[in-house]
């Protein structure tokens, strides 16, 4: 069966954060409104989004270590050891970010979202409408 | 920049549903209990995820279209045409699946888990936690 897939940017963030090392672990955590960059040939994908809306944005964490099974989760050392499945640790085989944002802006190509801690040039492989009601109701505004 | 990345399946959805014909358009429409039998090789990284706990499942549709941009939601003609990131149709540049479903029963390299629409078959790329309080009063359990 096959088990190896080819994944291509379809835009990238462009973001005040400039490393991973300053980055916030979440999007809650203090993390600044960011662009999404979309490239031309993937313009007609974005119709429909609307300002307002909540979406799901799905980063390819560039700078991440797809070794790592095991974390410290959150990094601290107390915190004991578990399998990355487990975790939101960057560090992970298919080193997917999944991020629950919040449309501010929309311009040609570029859509303004709310609170992302993906660094800048960070890949963006997706973004796909957050589904089911009352969401706005939800306190995990960003998972 | 770099712009393509390769994505190496974890696992395998392992489920009745045999095509994607028959298969719900969504997680929480019909769809059946599957396992996820996660490769050898990343058993490590299931380690700490319980029995009960509300997870992301990352899949990859390898039956999708990568060429569609727009489509009628839901596949039916009397929705307007929109572009694929508005929608979650499984037809889209990087055609991966988002699947919020609940944690059943563990065994070995194995997760029983509920209602997932995706094929048997399915590459699985990630597993992650849902994050944040109070998602088990949200009713969005199937995004």
């Amino acid at each position: 069966m096959e088990s190896k897939f080819e994944i291509a940017a379809v835009g990238y963030v462009r973001s005040p954060l400039a490393d991973r090392k300053n980055a916030p672990r979440q999007g809650n955590e203090g993390a600044p409104d960011v662009d999404i960059e979309i490239s031309p040939e993937f313009e007609q994908a974005l119709d429909g989004i609307e300002t307002g809306q909540d979406i799901w944005l799905l980063t390819w964490f560039h700078a991440a270590d797809r070794s790592t099974l095991r974390v410290h989760p959150r990094g601290e050392l107390h915190n004991p050891e578990v399998g990355v499945f487990a975790t939101r640790s960057p560090d992970r085989p298919n080193p997917i970010g999944l991020h629950r944002t919040v449309v501010l802006d929309i311009g040609k190509c570029r859509l303004r979202v709310q609170g992302v801690e993906a660094i800048d040039g960070t890949p963006i492989i997706d973004i796909k409408p957050v589904l089911g009601a009352p969401e706005s109701k939800c306190h995990d505004k960003h998972l």
